[in-house]
């Protein structure tokens, strides 16, 4: 038996010999890079933190103690050493199998629940305060959150320690340092952290006055007098470090694969009764050569069977429209230096690493930010520039009040580009982009489309700037193209809030957005099969809405089935609903889109639409049912 | 004619001679206490500008220069000052008046818009990044972003001083600091300001070392190695104040009504080519006894004539429903200790000051830090508590991310209440709270409701505790009560879920939620005089809609017309005709809310719903339109 499958919980971790710990640490690094390998996930931030979540459960005692992890794709080890290394493990983020984040469900050891970056801080104060304060529970637990730096420049992070005084009496807070970030790590706290490592231990301070004055030519008797000098300074020089301003003693830097160096300093933290700050160096993607050398393409790995099931049988290539958006905004930025690409930390997720290779002076990447992210944009077009902002479907719920006042209050022109809009499978409910429709469509001024295909994205792209309002592309993640992205070639402007009539039929009309116009066309199969002859549009627009179209189809067809890869609540389909009750014509529509729940993760787009009575033949099941009763 | 009336814009300013700036300032005082007293406003924030905002504009060249105030409530002065003091600024707030926010509609010389604390900084990189970086329009003009103290505790000004060293080469950062915010201040920044006051000039520390060198009586032979030591204690202890790890250069504290003092820190400010902080002290209120007294109870003030013209001819007292809210939940956390109020800087606005006076221990003020605020609820909530966040509707759209991931994705029982529901008329369109049933709509778990009176927010407030979700109560910001307050006792649980049919009637339903009730009630006033005899129902509910009820509605009525206090797009209304769309029976839905549109300010509710088309009798005549056109 391995030593990882002699550990069934926490208590199991602490039996284990100090002279087997690395090999603990070797044996979850192959667990990590197998099952990562096979499933996809985050392979180079588990591996990192290997050593860190081993101390943490040799001192600490989860569930009892509280260790609260920042977004949470780093708690693969975290799960392996509570009672979770089994089949359910090796499934990892996929359907049966165990969550890639951080869930409460599984095991009383994940303390919260996490996905976007910067709630740990808020997190764990909440705790403390029930703890200290109200004196609620437990009232000797200890409460641990784990943030990476990435996390430090993340405004609700920042919110956490200006309230950290009034609240937490004791705490320990540990910053995992990989020097990283998902892209390239940005802005002053970082950077504050590195100059720390690049310079000498903190600590080494007294030890170099006291040379200094050890060498001197002067005797003891000005020791009196340096002193003085000493807390002169002190009292205008301190706090010493920027954490001391929010009363965090600073400890660190700490070798974060030194088991029993971390365990020592995590041991005197458990005696302290005041809030620390453990600074932790650790090396993203360690035992892993190729995730150390490329962490940022390491930092999500993809399955290695396929591309989140969405791989089906065809002779189009797959690629993502990330990297049709990097291509075609260098091209467009090439010749219109206004053009600025805007990430939130996320320069390979959102396909714009193009333009920081390309033209790194028309690119911004401002950390995991995204408020700043919005309002910056919106600055930016209001001082002339053309930013495109390309953020995450499910990130820019982060934003929402920046993107109403700063950006469509004054209805300014910034190109949203809302990647992994619809499911985002393995990842879960934390990453869906099931929302976007509905909180943007509720804003004045916006304009939402989601393109069919990556030629209709790439007109979509160009169409934008001509319209010079709020413009929010949403997509999800891949697409198939002819022959490759570089086929791709601007073909003509879209025409704002104008649908397309793709397929003519008699009584029912398939009225779908985006990627759902072909399960629109699966779906038509069926119904054909069923002797029903569909009408398929691709409406292109969530908003505004095609007001003539609709009403042509609600005179020509019987049933409007409205397909969208959102939520009902508040969706498309919504819209649709909206419009025929503001006139005469009514034809009956049926909504079809992601239900009034969380979605968990899955091992496919295919599975979770299946789960959720959303796949091809359910929709025509339900259609043909509905159908034959009216008819 | 007074020195202001000399003002048409920036360029007067600079001509007035400096023995005429306190008269000046003064007359600038007296307009303010005059047209605030009768429009109600922010009265105490902008008397501790008077004196910035005069200097501002004697030093830097408005429009050409870039004055980007925070929050902007304080902006009043400046109006004064840019061609604006006339008519339109006595009529401020009220419908055909200047706007009481910065407004670049009505003056180039509003920068940008603002209405929520911390978008200034980002605002002002954002310009500071097309000046210095893409070297679009002037390369050469000021920028100057102008803050609240309280808004250093904000997320968003944290995320944009995390950007300030990649971005900005030069700017100016004031910090307008009246140890204030809007209710205490709160947090480890502000503490750290009002540190700085309390000690010595900042710079004085290189007097302190060579005064105690001085009086040493080592001589001038150690001042070598004294160096060598101060380099080696700087190279540790530096950067020497909290900003300067932000790459900011800290001068201050100034007096913020020295103008002569203010001119010169400014002029100081315009030649350095770096970005500097300037804190400035001020005196919230100054010039009104009352308000520099009590500049909470100041901080915005009610028109002299009516309260936001709410107030018709009744018999019933007005009352504020934040009023009901800190009495009773006073009540009901004296006997449930797990109870505990939050509040994101507005003790007063919220009514939770009841709380804090009352119960200290079960309240707690965040700062203006509402995503902070949310997730700290959550964690309480996991934690066992009982936690009741009151938040103004238009503020809680800042965590709108945190409400889905940490409150409603684990279904936590959190109450929040949503105050300023639906319009803040003389505040406007940054400040209305019609969005917040569209956006919580979608949200998986979340529970919205609108009661339509003190008595039934009372019982909602005691019925939210028992339903152990997320309940989202929102309300606007007065009611009638019978007495006062205290004569409203809990009456019994509400189901949740649950409508309430007021009034049979034939044909036409009024399906009015929350304050619509009483419009419901105008608008069946004016349908009787037509001939036709509506019901009423009261919804209570915007999810989870009332099915049963709504069925056996769509069976006894032809047309159901919703009235709701929020935007269509995806509201009420929406979720009724979703409903509608699911079931055989199918009523003509008709809705009434607000429009796809920004609404600006307005003098009153009523005048608002007017120029919306939303007035009882506009209502009504839409409704006889399609009723006598149908039948």
């Amino acid at each position: 038996m391995s030593i990882l499958d002699s550990i069934r919980g926490p208590d199991d971790v602490k039996k284990i010999k100090k002279d087997q710990l690395d090999d603990l640490a070797n044996e979850i690094r192959g667990t990590l890079i197998s099952v990562i390998g096979r499933n996809g996930g985050h392979l180079a931030s588990n591996l990192g933190v290997v050593e860190l979540t081993i101390a943490l459960h040799r001192v600490f005692d989860s569930p009892k103690d509280k260790i609260i992890f920042d977004v949470s794709h780093q708690t693969y080890v975290h799960k392996l050493l509570t009672g979770r290394n089994g089949p359910k493990f090796s499934q990892i983020r996929l359907s049966g199998g165990y969550s890639g984040f951080s869930a409460p469900e599984e095991s009383e050891s994940d303390a919260f629940v996490a996905g976007h970056a910067g709630t740990a801080l808020s997190v764990a104060l909440g705790f403390a305060h029930v703890r200290d304060k109200a004196g609620i529970g437990d009232r000797n637990n200890h409460i641990i959150a784990v943030l990476g730096d990435a996390s430090m420049s993340c405004g609700m992070t920042l919110e956490a320690l200006n309230n950290l005084p009034a609240t937490a009496k004791r705490l320990i807070v540990i910053v995992n340092d990989n020097e990283f970030s998902i892209g390239s790590n940005v802005g002053a706290i970082p950077l504050y952290l590195n100059k720390i490592l690049r310079s000498k231990f903190y600590g080494s301070i007294t030890a170099s006055i006291k040379k200094i004055l050890g060498s001197g030519k002067v005797g003891k008797s000005i020791i009196r007098n340096v002193r003085t000098l000493q807390r002169a300074i002190k009292s205008v020089f301190l706090p010493t470090s920027y954490f001391e301003y929010y009363g965090l003693r600073y400890f660190g830097p700490i070798d974060g694969h030194n088991i029993a160096q971390l365990e020592e300093i995590l041991e005197f933290c458990k005696r302290c009764d005041r809030p620390i700050l453990v600074h932790v160096k650790t090396i993203k993607g360690r035992g892993c050569v190729d995730a150390v050398s490329s962490p940022e393409r390491f930092h999500g790995v993809e399955p290695a069977a396929n591309i989140d099931g969405t791989q089906r049988q065809c002779e189009k290539k797959i690629v993502s429209y990330g990297e049709i958006l990097g291509m075609e905004l260098t091209k467009l930025a090439r010749k219109d230096k206004r053009i600025i690409g805007v990430v939130a930390a996320m320069a390979y997720g959102t396909g714009l690493f193009h333009m920081r290779e390309n033209l790194p002076g028309q690119y911004v990447d401002v950390g995991i930010a995204e408020e700043y992210a919005v309002t910056f944009c919106a600055a930016l077009a209001k001082a002339g520039m053309r930013p495109v902002c390309a953020i995450y479907s499910t990130f820019l719920q982060r934003a929402f009040d920046q993107v109403i006042h700063d950006v469509c209050l004054q209805n300014l022109p910034i190109i949203f580009c809302l990647d992994r809009a619809g499911v985002s499978p393995r990842d879960g409910a934390t990453h869906h982009g099931m929302f976007d429709i509905s909180y943007l469509r509720l804003i004045p001024n916006s304009i939402i489309l989601q393109p069919r295909s990556g030629q209709e994205f790439v007109d979509a792209l160009h169409s934008a700037f001509a319209w010079q309002r709020p413009v929010f592309i949403r997509y999800q993640r891949f697409c198939r193209v002819e022959r490759d992205t570089s086929s791709i070639e601007f073909s003509k402007f879209l025409e704002l809030g104008s649908g397309e009539e793709l397929v003519a039929g008699k009584k029912i009309c398939l009225l779908a957005l985006g990627n759902m116009v072909e399960v629109a066309e699966e779906v038509a199969k069926h119904l054909r099969i069923a002797g029903v002859d569909p009408g398929i549009v691709s409406a292109i627009f969530a908003k505004p809405i095609d007001g003539g179209m609709l009403e042509k189809l609600g005179k020509n067809y019987e049933i409007i089935a409205t397909l969208e890869d959102n939520v009902l609540a508040g969706g498309f389909g919504s819209a649709v609903l909206e419009f025929y009750d503001s006139i005469p014509v009514r034809p009956r529509v049926l909504r079809f889109g992601w239900p009034d729940k969380f979605v968990r993760h899955g091992s496919s787009v295919d599975i979770l639409r299946s789960e959720n009575g959303l796949s091809a033949g359910e929709i025509a099941d339900k259609i043909t049912g509905m159908f034959f009763v009216k008819t």
